[in-house]
């Protein structure tokens, strides 16, 4: 049993190394691949297995437009703009990745911190410019600084860990309590005392129904004045005109690495807030990661053809 | 017993906060304060007391033009550049601060690393620029890598164990073996295994006579290739043309916050690398480095006249 049709949307041929592309190229003579928003789509709407990128929306609609689909895959962890409920009650197969980034999430978490309050970026500009004072360089510690991760997972979890050897006073709110980390001297917070006392807050949840704008006007206002607030995870757990009118006070900073999944106008306007630092997302990136999620998107496809199927989504 | 004169070179009036300036002035009547390098230093030849700062020369030519030099004060922890020997022959003391910036300087280690191997400032410009997308981002983990840790002193022996949590396989070089640290799992290697393997290198020596040039040119020819090799710690552990020819080679990342030590000749030479990413000297800043510093230097001041002197050097 192969597929009679793999639709590739977003994807370049970049993507896989050669020996990913013959895996996949054993799996069905027609592979279609096209860019983002390609007016081409509605001619491949017979195709059996569509593969997108993270961010990518696969809504009622589209599936209803496909009328062989059977298979699709996510070359990420995050789905939530995909219906998978209502696919799911049409027999389509949905598979994601997971797992494969935690480390590189992390670290992110800490390079992004530790970049902000020790202003490596400005040191490193001024070092280029042949400037080697340390004049009006003001930074902080982790160490002893109050650090709250809100959804402790497995990405949460390790940041978890790391702020603990960095010696931060570490808690975490969640939806379950999680022993095993409390044991570690990990403390559970209520969402709202974690808000009101952490120096630091980082958010690892799932995007899904349950979570979108988790981080309401409620939440928001609640933030520590001072507070660094790292999001790595998707950007629709913010309540993104809420979290404006937080950071127009100016007493916050914001980094986010989801940039790309907002809406123009949303970038835009959270760009004008010199407290809102954006960058592209990188921390699903690294050598590491990278490598091991291709091989992980492709083993799924394949898992799927064999009636085995791997990280199907729940 | 009090201070005759107490002679500040290159220090500015921001230095200390208002209580830290009162506390100075109640042990002395003659302050005076000069910037660095002042030809007027030679009016002040009478002082009984000197306060230097990071990276100062104190040598016996200038010893010998203070007759009634009784104290130097380093605001900082390297006094490689005061001939202290020479001093403790005319019983001069000197002191200087110890301890107050380990966390600081660890921490600066990983943002530094963190930085470099994940393009934050990258990330941040394009981010700054309105351009979220992640392509020709190539990033690496920590975790797995082997870090090598010299010289296992307090801040050495901070960064070790936050390696360890971030999952790196860490080993350390010192002059004494450190069964503590071992415990850990933090393991001894003899020097050239550790250059030799390693991914990330990075030194925490004290300067001194037996550890100036300690990285030379032996040493260096044996960094492994693919090396980020990060000193936080004085220049002169490091023979500096070596340096720029393995640099030139293009094989290692060498990332220093010293700049400010190195000569105009050497810091101009070395930046036309751009393997060598050179920062102002930001280890030892953060608030609460800072505040822990500038009390600690008074209190020597204070102890010394009371006839108990604290942090002297050895």
């Amino acid at each position: 049993m192969n597929l009679n049709k793999i639709l590739l949307v977003g994807y370049d041929g970049d993507v896989f190394d050669s020996n990913q592309w013959v895996r996949l190229d054993q799996l069905t003579t027609n592979r279609i691949m096209l860019p983002k928003d390609s007016p081409e789509f509605s001619e491949h709407l017979d195709s059996d297995c569509l593969l997108v990128k993270l961010g990518a929306t696969v809504d009622q609609k589209m599936i209803d437009s496909m009328p062989n689909l059977r298979y699709i895959g996510m070359l990420g962890t995050g789905y939530g703009r995909i219906d998978a409920e209502y696919a799911r009650q049409k027999n389509i197969t949905v598979c994601n990745i997971a797992g494969y980034s935690t480390e590189s999430v992390a670290e992110l978490v800490f390079a992004l911190i530790l970049e902000y309050i020790r202003e490596i970026a400005r040191a490193k500009k001024q070092g280029v410019e042949g400037n080697y004072s340390e004049e009006g360089f003001v930074s902080s510690e982790i160490k002893d600084k109050i650090f709250g991760v809100i959804g402790l997972g497995r990405i949460g979890g390790r940041t978890a860990e790391i702020a603990l050897a960095f010696g931060a006073d570490v808690s975490y709110w969640s939806r379950n309590r999680k022993e095993n980390y409390e044991q570690k001297g990990i403390s559970y917070q209520d969402i709202d005392a974690l808000l009101k006392k952490s120096d630091f807050i980082t958010l690892h949840m799932e995007f899904n129904k349950e979570t979108e704008h988790f981080l309401d006007n409620d939440k928001i206002q609640k933030i520590k004045p001072g507070a660094v607030v790292v999001n790595t995870a998707p950007m629709e757990l913010i309540d993104i005109p809420a979290l404006e009118k937080r950071l127009e006070k100016g007493d916050i900073t914001f980094i986010l690495d989801h940039s790309d999944e907002l809406t123009e106008a949303e970038a835009k306007s959270l760009a004008k807030h010199p407290n809102c630092i954006m960058c592209p997302p990188i921390g699903y990136i690294s050598k590491e990661a990278t490598l091991a999620k291709l091989d992980m998107f492709i083993d799924n496809i394949e898992n799927f053809i064999k009636g085995t199927p791997t990280n199907k989504v729940d």
